[in-house]
Parts: C-alpha cells; structure tokens; sequence
C-alpha cells in the first residue's frame, strides 16, 4: 500500500464515521506523463507540468486525469450512501445486511445541526435549542429501540438477517470501498462540496479532499481553481451584464492587472482571459 | 408513449409496490437490424432475424441489443432499492427525501415468507407460523411509530425533511424511474432473476422480464436459452466429467438426436454444439 | 419509428457522409417528467416545463435527462470515427472491415478547406489555392490506388477482407449507429461543437445538434444557454477581474437591466444572477 | 512504479508493436480483501483466499475485482486500436496524429498470415507463398508511398498535420495508455484471446494476459478455469443432450472420480457439480 505515512489519511467524519485512504496508483505527475503521449514530448520541470496539467483541466481534456486511482474504505450512515452510489462511475464493495448483522452504530445529529434548520423555519423562537435536544434524544431512542429489536430477532428467534434488518432506520452506519480515478472524484467533489449538497454528504466530500489532495497537490489544485470556485455565466447573463456595464476596462487596466507570467498564470491563459473579457463585453 | 394497450404494462409487486412500463424504444426487429449495419446486408425474414439474433446472444456479441431502451416507474422498499442502483449502467431518477415528504407506505412480509426462513433454522418446531406473524404485528408497529414520529417532526416542529427522515426504516416504499437497453436489463435479470438473490428484488426481477419479453420475444426467448438457464462447466469441471464418463456418445446417436434445422438450431448451432460435446469428452 | 416527417431528419456532411435520426423515445416534456418524481409533483404547465428544465441544467442536476434516446445512422470517415468512439457513454454498432467489403466512397476536402490551413502557415503567398488543389487531386489518386488494390487482392486473389483493408486510409468512409441519451448527447456536441474540434468532426456534430433540436427545443435551448454560449471564469480570474474593475456597477443599474420575470428568466434565476456578479465583484 | 522488476514487464507484439506494464495497484489479496467487507470477516490464509477468489468468479461476484488497476503503454497498428477501443470501459490516452506527426512505423503481416487465410480459400494450390510475399510487398510499397507523400507535406508544404494524415492506412502504429481494473481486463481478454477474434489483436491480448498474470496469479487461473476455458450449454442443449445421452452416471463413479477437497476443489463446489450433472441429466 503506497499511502504515504508523512500524511494524514484517515479522517473522523460525523459521530461515528471515517474515511480512510486504502491505496493510490499514479501521483501528481501522471495526467502529464499520459497526456504527453499525446504529442510525443518527454515528460518536462515541475513548471512544465503545472502549465500542461492547468491547461488540461481549463478544456476539459479529462482523459490524463482517468489514469490513477484512489481507493477508500468509507464508514457512513445508509443515508449517505443511498447519495454516494448514485455516482455511478465508481467500484463499490460493501458490507452486506444479508451475510451479517451490521454493528450497533448510528447516526444522531448534534443539536447545532439540528437548531440550524430549526431556526430558519420558525427564526426568532428562543426555544429551538431545547427542542433540538429532544429530537435528539428521541432519534437515539429510536435507534436503541431497533437495535434490540434487530438483536433479538437474530440472537433470540433466528430470523434470517435478510429480514430481520426489514426496519432498519437509514441513520445506520454501514461500511464501503470506493475506487476511482482522479476525474471520477472530481466529478464527485464538485457536486458533493457543493452548499446545496445535504451537510452529511458534504463532510465525507471535505474529507476525501484534504486526504487525497496531499497527493495529487497540483491537480487539485487546477481543480480547485477552474471548477470548484469558477463561476459561469450564461449567454443571457452574458447579454444582461452588457446591458449594465457603465463602461468597459481598457486594455491598459487589463494589461496592467496581469501578472507577470508563470506557471500558475502563463501568457496563453492571460490571452485566453483577455478574449473572454471581451466576449462578456467587459474589456474593450 | 409506445406502450403497447394489449400488453400487461404494469405488475403489482409485494404489498405496496409495482412495476410500470413508461417507454420502449425499438421492437424485437431492432437488434436484428442493427447487427446488420456490420455485414451490409438488408434486413430479412423473421427466420433469419431470430437466427442472427440468436447466434448474437450466444456469441456475446452485445452491442446490437444496445439501440434499444426501456424505461419503468417502480415502487419499491429502499432495501430492495439499494440492491437495484448497485446495477450502474441503468439511469436512475428517484423520489427524493429532501424535497418531499414520502407517503405512508411500508413493506411488511406475509408470514409465509418469514416462515419460510424460520423453518430452515429451527426445523420440526411447530410454532414457526405463530411465531413469524408476531414478528410481522411487530415489524407494522415499529413502522407504524416511525410514521407517526416522522409525521410529527415535520408538520408539527417543522423539522427539516432531509433530517426527519433519520430513522426512516428500509422498508420504507420510494419510487424510481429506470432506463436502460435491452443489454442492460438482460444483465440485472441474469442476476437478480437468480435463485440466490433475495426473494424481494427477485419478484421485481420476475414482473420487468414478463412485462419486457411481450414486446422482445425473440430476443427474450434467447436470453433465457443461452443466459438464464444455460449452465457453464469449467475447465477443472470437464476434465473430471472426462474421468467419469464410462463411454462417450457416439456420432450416430448424435445425429440422430439432432432436430431438422430450424431458426431456432441451425445446421451451424448443431455444428457448435457437437465440437463442445467433443471438447467436453462426451462424444467419441 | 417515431421520427416526425415534417422535421428534417436527415443531413448530407462532408462529401460523402451524412447523419440520418433513426428512432427517438420521449419528447421535450420528458426531463421535466422525470426529474417531478423527486418531487412528487405532478406534470404542469408549458411555462413550469420550461423553468424546471432550465433550473436542471443551470445546476447540473442532469439524471432527467438521461431518460431518453436519440439514435442516428451516420456515415463517416475513419479519422472522424475514431474521435466520435472516444465518447464512451454511446452504444454503436458500425460497419465491419472484416466481414465486407467496405463501399469505394472516401473524403478528399474542397481547396477551401485546405487554403485555410495552408494560409496560416505561408501567408501572403499567392498560389495556396493552386497548391491545395494540387494537393486534393493527389490525395484523389493515392484513394483511388488503394481502391484498385483492396479490389483486386479481394477479387481477383481472394485475400481476406481483414487482411487486404491493411492499408485501407483513415478518409475511407465507413457506417455506424450511435444511442444515447441527451445527456450523452449535449455531452458529445459541447466537445465537438467547440471551435477547437477538428473541422471534419464539427460538421457532424452541428448537423446532429440541428436535427434533434427539433425533437428537445427546450432542452436544447437551456444546453445553448447554461453549456454551449456560457463563459466559466476560474476563480484566479475573478481575482484579477476584480483587481481591474474601476467601479461595479450599482444595485439600481443591476436592477434596471432585469427582464420582467419569465420563464426564461425567473425570479430566482435573477437572484442567482446578482449573486455570481456580488462574488465576483461586479455589483457592489 | 510498482512493476516488479523479475517479472516479464513487456513484450514486443507483430513486427513493431509492443506492450509495456506502467503501474499496477493492489494484488492478488485484493478481490479476497474487497470481498470482506461484506461478511466483516478478517483476511485468511493463502487458500482461503484462493477459496474465495474462486467462489466470486464461479458465481459472477464481480466488484471485488473492481478495486484493482492495471495500467499499460501499447503500440499497436490503428486498425487493431478501433477494435480495441470498443471496450469502454478503459480510459484511454492516444497519440494525436492532430498535435504530432506520427512515427513512420508500419505493419506488414509475415508471408505465413498471408499464406494462411489465402490457404483456406485456394486449397492445393501450390504457389500461395510465393503470391503471398509479393502481396507482402506491394503493401510495404503502398506503406513507403504513403510515408514519403506525408511526409512531403508536413514538411515541405507545411500542411496541417490533421489533414496531411488524411490517406494514413490503418496498418500505421499509433501508441496509447489504456487502464482498466480487473474485471475491465477480464472482458476484454475474454473476447480478445478467442478463436474468433483477429489474429492481430489476438496477439496484444495475449501477451497482456501473460504480464498481467505475473500479479494476480490466483484470480487469473480462475479466470481461466471458469470463464476462457469454460464451456456453456444452453437450455436447448441440455435437453437434447439428455436425449441422447444412453445412461446417466451413476452417483459411485461421481463420489470416486472428485479428488480430496482442495481450495482449488472445495466440497462446496463439488456439491455444485453434482447438481449441474444432475440439472444436465448427466448424473442419475
């Protein structure tokens, strides 16, 4: 297993889940050893590598991205995983509720996650963190009360786990391997990091980021940048805002924002951006 | 929608669940007509149909049963559902937790499905029927309070739904659209119409191969010849049928057993089928 | 076949090629359809139609798309084929070089075509267009040459057909069908449709997207907007865009410049609007 | 790179070709790993592992297979990379006759290929080598012609290289990265080592096989055993096999002839012999 152990690679995540990194193939220099095979070019500095790899990732040249791997075992409540597997790209293995009875965890909220939804339905009520607590509690119960309903239908009466489980509340951790290559996790993070993704999922998405982003820095970091935090405006946003715009920049105050050129900004990015400016009406 | 109004459309399935035909693309001819884009040889009569797509499914060559789709609305368990969506080349839309609150439906077995289990654990008991209808009066209480709880948490506290549905047992009805072509259900039915998949996703498995062969006969007719009920012997298995066989078939018994060329066992089929009974040691 | 005869359904491409719609399963109401099972809201409105399927695409909300197929019969150049089959969602079947004889029909570009390209490389030089027609009358010969000899090693020497295509060229033209889903489909055109793809692909791709618009113009309507027209700005750009803007434009002008609300462009579509340009320091 | 270095890592493949290992992830005791996270029990003994290993590829459990990756740089003739990229599930990165001019390799079959297929259909005749040779010729001719045509234009004309490759024959090599886990290399090799497929990427599967064996040879013996080497018969079969079958064996001879349970012959899978002889008719 080449998880490297300077790292961290296992993280915590809600009550009584974790995710914790399994194996890895490739590192951070593959997408550009395997796009180059593209134009026949030796493999280049680490600067090269940063241009191509940005480059890649700025027009969706996917495909040098899909030859690694990264592999986690995973422990999280059925709930999220009902989200996770609709990801179809990647290779599951889990534990199955036919062949054995599933350990005695679940999933409670914290009253903080609870109040926060609270509030903004009844907002101004003093009460919501009380309240909070008692659904809580009454979740806990539930999950007890089904617990040792499961245990005595299987220890006691013998009942095949395959039904026994029949009522089994989806708070209730189950454990998996995931397997995928670097843009099936992309694809996965930017939906599941995302605000409108439900909080739980949201905190296995955080996780599987810091981990796997230890190796594979550069790469998610282009990630970060042209996905995660881009925005895209429509054509009709596009025409609305020249509508709007007083007046547009000059190529003065454009040329003199520019950096000098680097890997991380090169002079073909900078006069991508300019055309773009001008496509958007901002740049005159 | 194409569905055919002769047909049976939709199948009830266990207490609460169904299945419903939405849309087909295609008809039997299809991957008859496909597979001929490979040759250039005009479509023809429906002997020669069901012989080439007879020699397709028995050759693996799969792709011309993939210009083809069909698309259902199913109601089904959440466990039976989380069985279903481990089949990845299917697209999926799903009732949501988030968005809507799930109506009261659950699945509760009838006795003699968990008598069934019962019996092979403790055998000769006498009290296994007694027995199992408690568990069933139990499993609708447990749902019965689950509603009720999940009711209360929403219209009375205004829970956020996403978090109601904590405990929401797994045998919780939801609904699903699926589509896929007629290689893709061909494989889940391989699995799932099999005697070790669990009895509640093998029915569902049983009512889309029922619904679905009315408007692929042909095609249906030779995945169950040479998918479902063919039976396979490895290499390890032929070489010990080898030793044990005390006198191998002869040619004439051979001849003589084989049908009048037809469509459905051709000359060529007949060919095939004596090298694998020579390869298998059974011919002389 | 549910093609509808007064759409036009089939194109003439290149030379020799064309795309033809072979079959269709659901309509322009079918993401919306599909994507109400979340919901659990029944079917609308022409106008709540078209702000689902727009609200869909904006957030990448793609499963309801998936379930339809569009199915096209095309002919092709080889080197045009091999870049349509790197889009692996697709199912096809196409012509096969070893079980016939593949017709003498090849794709020799007109001189404009290749002036373009001679142009950027010499300019000012005067004779590009006597050059490249040098150039098509030589590429003329060399299909013609190999015509002779595949024919004659077939015909006259009975050479395998897998053996004497050995040297058939990449602007042979061969035939296949393609399914897919729109998805798929929206896919395959924001690449190809791109002013980076290869001219002799492009083509395709802007006659595909001209027939099935006919059948999905809504769908494709919002794909122009939110996908094809729509300008992403990677977060370092927002950064310096930021840096450059001498002043943003003001709440009022923001507001002025609002079309009425309509299905095109909502309420909250507008807010979502006012929200990007805050974060990307446009509006004050 | 985790490439054991005493292993056999490539191998050249026709007369220009080759296949080279890149990386691999995981090892034999990853399908048996994966696999137990459902039954929560803890890695065993080398034989259980074959036990299991066996057990999952007999009953078609195919994910745990999934959680591996294989990773390999071919060089093959294009018309061999069009069957080969048929399978999509690999990801793929190519050399882009678009971005680079291609290398001037060629593949000429040997006289022996020719002479076979021409064998076949010109039976006693005693001078196909000879005329194999001079087809031989002529398409290394033909190769030559092309070369020097290509590479005038690139280089004398300055023609785009996407349109100088225009009459490119597919016998030219091009060179790509393909990665796929387990079970992708499985499909493939199981329809690419067949009899029926061409000679020419016969040769390619063979020779990854061999590799690829080297590091998973456990899950490749079973590969073989139940999936390359077996032999399937359909219903129609079975039933006509019972006809002519003069008498069953008798269970004595069944008992004697298994050998003394093995992890490469469990009881359990003797059972499951016996009740397919049974099913066949073969055992009374």
């Amino acid at each position: 297993m080449p998880a490297n152990p300077s790292f961290e690679n296992s993280k915590q995540v809600l009550d009584n889940g974790y995710v914790r990194l399994l194996d890895v193939m490739g590192d951070d220099s593959s997408p550009d050893s395997d796009a180059r095979i593209s134009t026949g070019i030796a493999a280049r500095s680490e600067d090269q590598q940063t241009t191509l790899v940005r480059f890649l990732l700025r027009h969706k040249h996917t495909t040098p991205f899909e030859g690694t791997a990264i592999k986690f075992e995973v422990r999280a409540p059925i709930m999220v995983i009902r989200e996770w597997f609709r990801h179809r790209t990647f290779s599951y293995n889990e534990e199955s509720g036919r062949y054995k009875q599933l350990d005695p965890l679940y999933y409670a909220p914290n009253e903080e996650r609870v109040s926060y939804q609270a509030k903004s339905n009844h907002q101004g009520s003093g009460d919501t963190h009380e309240e909070a607590a008692k659904f809580v509690v009454q979740w806990k119960d539930e999950q007890a009360a089904f617990e040792e309903s499961y245990n005595e239908l299987i220890q006691t009466h013998n009942v095949a786990r395959e039904l026994a489980r029949l009522n089994m509340p989806v708070s209730h951790y189950s454990t998996f391997i995931v397997t995928g290559n670097l843009l099936n996790w992309f694809r996965f993070l930017q939906l599941r990091m995302d605000a409108n993704a439900q909080f739980e999922i949201r905190v296995y998405a955080d996780a599987i980021f810091e981990i796997a982003k230890q190796y594979f820095p550069r790469s998610f970091e282009a990630f970060s940048d042209y996905w995660l935090e881009a925005v895209s405006l429509s054509k009709r946003e596009i025409d609305l805002l020249k509508q709007m715009m007083p007046s547009a920049i000059g190529q003065d105050a454009f040329t003199s924002a520019m950096p000098a050129p680097s890997p991380n900004f090169t002079k073909r990015e900078s006069e991508e951006f300019r055309q773009k400016l001008i496509r958007m009406g901002l740049l005159a």
